[in-house]
C-alpha cells in the first residue's frame, strides 16, 4: 500500500487515490528478463513470431494506403470501420441478440477496461475467478473495484461456490475466461457454461466473456459462447485479432447489448477516439480474403506440437508431488508445486540458471496460492521448450 | 442529468455514476450529418484528405511488414517503440528535463484521459479555458471532476482571474491548448505562456499542455511551448501526429515528469497495452525519411489558403455585428454572433440549407455563450468554403 507521501509527486500535487497499492513493477521486473537474448522463457503470453502472415498483411497494407488512404488515414467512427463491423455481426449471427451492437477495440484488453468502468463505481464489488489474467485484476484494482474471487477447478468455477458469492457478495459483473483460460489453461464446460450464465441471471450478475483463446483449440470440440446463451443483455463479450492474426496491430471487439455497448462508446472516445484504421481495414481484408481459417488451423497445428513438447517434458522430468494442467488449447499451463514451495524464491533461481516463467502470485486478486506458476509455450522453440523445461524440473528437484 | 431509472440497464444492474448527464448524443447527431454528401461541413476537425502522404506510407507499411514483421506484429512495450521514443527525446532536447520522461500515445486525446486519471479523483476540481475542445470536456466528466474554467482571450487566458480562481478553488491542474486553440483559434502569447507557469507553480497546480496544432502555423514565429518553461515536474504536454501525418494511424506522445508517466503507462496497460506497432513504425520511418518537415510546409500552405479563403469570404458577407477570430494556424475560426442569437436555432436553419458546423454551446464547461460557433476551414475544398460562408452568412442575416 501506498502511503500518502509516496503518492506525492515532485510538485505539490498528490496522484489520485486509484494508485495506492499498485506498483505494476512485479511484472515488469520479469518482462524485462525477456530481453537477456541466453535466458529460457516460459514467461510471456506472445504468440510464435513465425506465425504471423507477414506477406500477405504486407501486400494487403500497401494496397490499402496506396488506394484508399484518403478514409484508412484519415479520422474514423469511435465504433469501428464500417466494413469491419458488418464482417464481425455476419460472422457472430449466432451469438448476437437483436438488442445486441458490436464495437471495436484496441486489443480486446481495452474491452475489459471499458466495461468495468461502465459498470464499476469506487468500492464497488465484482468477481473474478481465482487465478486469472492478471492484466484484468490490475484493471480492476485501477478501476477501485473490491475484487472477490471464486476458484477456479478443471472445468470452470465451483458453480455452488459461485452462487454463494453472488447471493452474499451482490457483484456488479463476474469476469470470466471461458475457454484455454489464463492462467490455467482449464476450459469451463458447456454444463458450466449454463450454470453461470443462469446463476448470474438470477442474480442479476452481469458477465465480462473474455474469450481470446477460442480460436486455438488443438483436440476436442468448440463450446459453445456464454454470449450465445444471453437472452437479456447480460454478457458482454471480448474477442481479439491479437492471437489470430497479429498483437502488435492492436484489434479486438466487442459484443454486448446496445445500451452497454453505447457507454463502451463513450468512454472510447476519450480513450482513443478511435482504433487505428489502418489495423482494422487490414483485418478486414485478411478476413475477406479467405484465408482465416486456413491460417488458424496451421496456428493450432504449430502450437499443439509446442504444447506437446512441453506436457511431454514435464512428463519425463518433473519429479514427484508437480502437478500441471493439460490445456486442449491456449497458450498456457498451470504448475502446481508441493504446498510449502514458493515459486517467487523459485523464479530467483531459475533466472540465475536461464530459464524464466511467470509465479503464480500475480494472478490472484485474494488469497494467494504461492506454491503455483504458469508456463508459455507459444513462443518459445521446440528445442528450448525441452531445455528449458528440463532444467527447470532440476532446479524444482534440488529445491524440494 | 440522467435519473436513476435511466441508468438501470435492461438486465437489473445500473451503469455506473461517472455517466449521469452524459449523453453524447450533440456531437453524434451533428457528425452524422458529416455522411451527407451534398452538405458543406465546416463541422468536423479533420486534415484534408488531400494532405496525407499515401505513397510513402504505403512503401513505408509494406515494407516494415515484410521485413521486420517479427516484432511489428508482435506485442510491445507499453511506453512505445524504442526506437520513436529515441527519435522523439532527441526531437524534444530543448523541452525534455533530465527528470522527464516519455510515452507513446493512441492519439493524443488518450493523454488527456491518462494524465485526467492520474490526478483525479471523483470530485476534484480541475480549471480548463472557455471554451476548450469538447472531446476533452467529455473525459473530464466521465472522470467525475469539478470542471472549472477560466475565460478566455484574444492572447490567452486571463492571468488575474486565473489567479483568483487558482487560489480559491485549488485545482488539481489546469488545461490548456496553448496554439490555435479549438475551437477559439487563438494563441496564447508568450508572456502569458510564462504567467500561466509562474501563477500555476506558485499554487501548485499541474498543467495538462495539449499542443496538436503547434506545426500548422501560417504566419507568424512559433513560441515556446509551456513545457519548456518547467523547472520543477509540473507540465505534462501533449504532441500528436494526427495533424501532421495522420489521424486514422492514432500516434501521439506526452512528455513529462517521469512519475507521472509511471503512472500513465499502468494505466496505459489496462487501455490498449501499447499503441499499434505498425502506427509507431510507419511515424518513425516517415519521420527518419527527412521529409516530415517539408510535408508540414506544404500541408501549411494548403491550409493556409483554406483559412484566407473563408477570412476573405467571412469579410464580404458576414453580415454587421458577426465577429470571428483570425487565426495564424490551425484548423478552426470561432464566431461570434451579436448576443441574444442562438446558434443552436442557426445550425437546424442551417442544415436545412445544406450547411453544418458546431454550436458554441458544447465547448463550454460551465456558462454557456449560445451566440457562437465553430468554423473548419481544413477538410472542405476552396469552392465549399466560399460558397458555404456565403450561405450561413445569408442564413444568419435572416434570423437577425
Amino acid at each position: 500500500m501506498l502511503t500518502k507521501t509516496d503518492r506525492k509527486v515532485a510538485f505539490m500535487q498528490e496522484f489520485a487515490q486509484r494508485f495506492d497499492g499498485i506498483t505494476g513493477s512485479e511484472i515488469r521486473k520479469i518482462f524485462a528478463l525477456l530481453s537477456d537474448p541466453d535466458i529460457i522463457s516460459f514467461a510471456g503470453g506472445n504468440p510464435s513470431p513465425k506465425s504471423f502472415p507477414n506477406l500477405e498483411l504486407a501486400k494487403i497494407s500497401e494496397k490499402l494506403i496506396r488506394e484508399e488512404g484518403a478514409w484508412v488515414l484519415q479520422y474514423g467512427g469511435t465504433a469501428g470501420v464500417a466494413g469491419l463491423l458488418d464482417y464481425l455481426r455476419n460472422a457472430n449471427a449466432g451469438i448476437m441478440q437483436e438488442t445486441d451492437d458490436i464495437i471495436t477495440l484496441t486489443g480486446s484488453s481495452q474491452g475489459i477496461e471499458m466495461f468495468t468502468r461502465c459498470l464499476i463505481n469506487e468500492g464497488d464489488t465484482m468477481l473474478v475467478e481465482s487465478p486469472s489474467f492478471l492484466g484484468a485484476l490490475q484493471t480492476f484494482k485501477l478501476a477501485q473495484a473490491n475484487v472477490q474471487t471464486v476458484d477456479m477447478e478443471e472445468d470452470g468455477v465451483n458453480l455452488e461456490v459461485l452462487e454463494r458469492k453472488l447471493k452474499a457478495l451482490k457483484p456488479k459483473f463476474f469476469y470470466v475466461i471461458p475457454t484455454f483460460q489464463n492462467p490455467s489453461g482449464n476450459t469451463t464446460s458447456a454444463e458450466k457454461r449454463k450454470g453461470i450464465y443462469r446463476l448470474c441471471k438470477q442474480y442479476g450478475v452481469m458477465i465480462l466473456e473474455d474469450d481470446p483463446y477460442a480460436e486455438l483449440r488443438y483436440e476436442g470440440s468448440a463450446l459453445p459462447s456464454i454470449k450465445s446463451l444471453d437472452d437479456c443483455g447480460l454478457v458482454c463479450r471480448l474477442s481479439s485479432f491479437s492471437k489470430t492474426i497479429s498483437p502488435g496491430l492492436r484489434v479486438g471487439y466487442a459484443i454486448a447489448h446496445k445500451d452497454v455497448i453505447h457507454k463502451m462508446n463513450l468512454l472510447k472516445q476519450g480513450m482513443d477516439v478511435h482504433t487505428s484504421n489502418l489495423s482494422q481495414a487490414m483485418v478486414l481484408e485478411f478476413l475477406k480474403a479467405g484465408g482465416f481459417e486456413k491460417h488458424v488451423e496451421s496456428l493450432c497445428q504449430l502450437y499443439r506440437m509446442h504444447r506437446d513438447v512441453m506436457l511431454e517434458s514435464l512428463k519425463a522430468f518433473a519429479p514427484e508431488g508437480v502437478t500441471y494442467t493439460k490445456p486442449m488449447g491456449g497458450l498456457f499451463i498451470w504448475v502446481t508445486l508441493p504446498v510449502g514451495m514458493d515459486a517467487d524464491e523459485l523464479f530467483l533461481k531459475s533466472v540465475e540458471k536461464k530459464v524464466a516463467f511467470v509465479p503464480g502470485r500475480t494472478f490472484f486478486a485474494c488469497e494467494c496460492r504461492p506454491n503455483t506458476l504458469r508456463l508459455n509455450f507459444s513462443m518459445p522453440n521446440l528445442n528450448d521448450i525441452e531445455t528449458g523445461i528440463e532444467k527447470l524440473c532440476g532446479i524444482i528437484k534440488e529445491s524440494m
